[in-house]
């Protein structure tokens, strides 16, 4: 569903630039091809919103409906790509109010840090409140989640008594690796499966994305649908018209051309989580041997205020992406003010949403007579079905992008550095 | 209190950079000094904390009191400056789940983008709640604030009835100018004023920081004695030894030798907001003249599971800010689980802060070896008066390390760019 608009940057890229790109995008995609029929790679995403099995499907609502006719609060644990993707969905569709608007179970993500203080919040928080526990690690060794699930054990034991809380706890983690399946074998825990050859931050279709989502109220089957148009859609056109070539050829020219820093905008508040959910899916994708361009995130116009003054005057080094979504639900119209204290009576009556689109266009134009390119992803109606759709194209482009930049955009080596240290000065403890 | 540590970054920063840095930071501190005590400047901010008065911070916190009585809910309308620095204490004290912990009128920051969306949600969590209305806005002109303030007049007005609202906004803008202060006057509206030589991203002592605090519980008298303790001190020493300078000349050291992206971290969840605050105050302040460094942040170790790749292997542009606080509160211990599924039990035990610890440690020097100088902030714990030396720690610094740029950190000319396009956009409407 998402179209891409290069009409912004048109200036900075001419035909010349472009054509020799396209090439490399389709050798990218073809690459691509290649390892997804190959074994041992990780690119089971590619095609998994297609063989996603309805049997699973129906076993992570009826999960979640378990979760919800026991729990007035769920606790999901999980780090990087195990929490980003639902809570960007929850975020997108509900706001970053969710739990605030008494719509299903409120929602706490932890297990991602190591705060002590987060934790004393949390125990505060679930104090005579019934709460479960979804435990999210594709590795299923990662010292946050780990840790995190030994505290919320705890406090559930000492809630529901020991014997009484394995109905409370379900875990997903990979289909084969690591100590959270057997464990939670060994404990009677209901178990989902993140297939092998998927990575945490392409995981956001399989259960470690759907099952908080269901817990939510996520329509799963709209988002799914509109994952699998957009996967056959995107892996058919294998031409510039390709939505997701264009993005990718965008970032990688842009990027040769010194723009080093990507900064993701939204003018919708309620995409502040999938922005991060894009920051890990790129930085960790393509920040390697020592390449990639830097992904930072504003949210607009609130970050006009503050980081604006920087966009139209700093350092010419970066360039924009802004998601842009068409309006939906009931209008929202400027109120009048007989007194017309602040002067604004000649917008009484319009539409908020006019006004929005109104500023994101002079944004751009500012933004672009100030020397920063911006690349514009136009992407429907903010519903299940165009967020899957947005969500798949985000990690096509990913992947097609990090290839052309000629890194292999489902690794992650960079991580294992401070992994080491940590596990050799823990031992010593 | 923020004490500076560069020991990480001592190897890219060798004696002979640092003398001429260091009488650059002495010449700019004397820049600030000479600018203080003009008329028409922007540096109400600098002796503030020391001539802010008393009747006004009981009077500020008196009209808290009034709006905790009457409220269960408060919104806060504001933009950048005007939100920032109270959002970042009162999340660093109570963490962002403080609507949900039940300790104060619930807060809702608005007025600082165009979302229709955002304004139902509030519709909808307002519904039924007895609320209050602080409007923030120093120029009294700012489009979303003005335009927020007439949305939430209408709802208030339906709840209440027109002529009985007037005890439940409070206005706070400029002393002078602007056409807040009239109309607030006009329809009595208790009012606050912002002094005139005071710009938005300087302003959290004033009462746009203050008042929201005060709501939240803030213990105002400790925040302000704190900054008062650090702007004497750092006022008062003219050396090396002094942390602003410090940091000041470490930021201007790496940005000239091409690390042109401050990451500001920090390992409590609750400093989210701080770091927004930060971001607005440096990326405003230096951000101009096609120069500055790119302010960006990420939560640790949550970011790390998603950033951490890029700030480990990607392009070599970056330096890292650690702001690092002291446990306070009760310990969090790792819990023991006897059958050792996770084989963490050699962690059985160990208090949670210790673990962080070690965490942070591993980290610096992993990001080290990989060419990511780390400048180490201890901002002792977290405390109102730990927070208010912190914040005039960074107010102080951002003042000196602009003026060693070269650039007036206390304009913002390049805002006006998308103002004056979107203004004639909207006249056209």
């Amino acid at each position: 569903m998402p179209n891409v608009d290069l009409s912004s940057i048109w200036l900075d890229i001419g035909l010349n630039d472009m054509l020799p790109l396209e090439r490399k995008a389709a050798a990218a995609h073809e690459k691509l091809d290649e390892l997804t029929m190959q074994d041992g790679t990780m690119t089971g995403w590619v095609n998994f919103p297609e063989t996603l099995d309805k049997t699973d499907l129906a076993d992570i609502s009826a999960t979640a409906r378990h979760l919800r006719s026991i729990s007035d609060a769920v606790v999901v644990i999980g780090a990087g790509g195990s929490y980003l993707g639902s809570r960007a969905v929850i975020e997108l569709l509900y706001s970053s109010y969710y739990n605030e608007l008494g719509i299903g179970p409120k929602l706490y993500f932890a297990g991602h840090n190591l705060s002590s203080r987060e934790l004393d919040t949390f125990s505060s928080l679930l104090e005579n409140v019934d709460f479960s526990v979804i435990v999210i690690s594709k590795s299923g060794t990662t010292l946050e989640p780990a840790l995190s699930l030994r505290f919320f054990r705890q406090l559930l034991a000492q809630r529901y008594g020991e014997d009484s809380i394995s109905d409370r706890i379900v875990a997903i983690t990979d289909e084969k690796k690591g100590k959270l399946g057997p464990m939670a074998d060994e404990l009677g825990w209901k178990r989902f499966a993140i297939p092998s050859n998927i990575g945490g931050r392409y995981s956001v279709f399989t259960a470690a994305g759907l099952l908080p989502m269901a817990v939510a109220g996520v329509g799963l089957q709209t988002l799914i649908f509109g994952a699998r148009a957009e996967a056959r859609k995107l892996n058919s056109i294998r031409s510039f018209e390709n939505p997701a070539w264009q993005y990718a050829v965008a970032r990688n020219l842009l990027y040769s051309k010194g723009k080093k820093i990507e900064l993701m905008t939204c003018y919708e508040p309620s995409f502040k989580y999938t922005a991060e959910w894009f920051k890990q899916l790129f930085g960790e994708s393509e920040g390697k041997q020592g390449k990639g361009i830097f992904p930072a995130s504003a949210q607009y116009t609130t970050d006009l205020h503050s980081l604006g003054q920087y966009v139209q005057e700093g350092e010419r080094s970066l360039f924009e992406t802004l998601v842009r979504f068409d309006h939906s639900g009931a209008p929202v119209r400027v109120a009048n003010d007989f007194a017309d204290s602040d002067g604004l009576n000649y917008l009484s009556g319009k539409e908020m949403y006019t006004i929005q689109n109104v500023a994101e266009n002079a944004v751009i134009s500012a933004h672009n007579s100030g020397g920063v390119p911006v690349v514009l992803i136009e992407a429907g109606e903010i519903n299940e079905r165009s967020i899957g759709a947005m969500l798949y194209f985000f990690q096509l482009s990913c992947a097609v992008s990090g290839l052309m930049l000629g890194v292999d955009p489902f690794d992650q080596p960079g991580v294992e550095a401070y992994k080491s240290n940590m596990h050799s000065m823990l031992k010593s403890l």
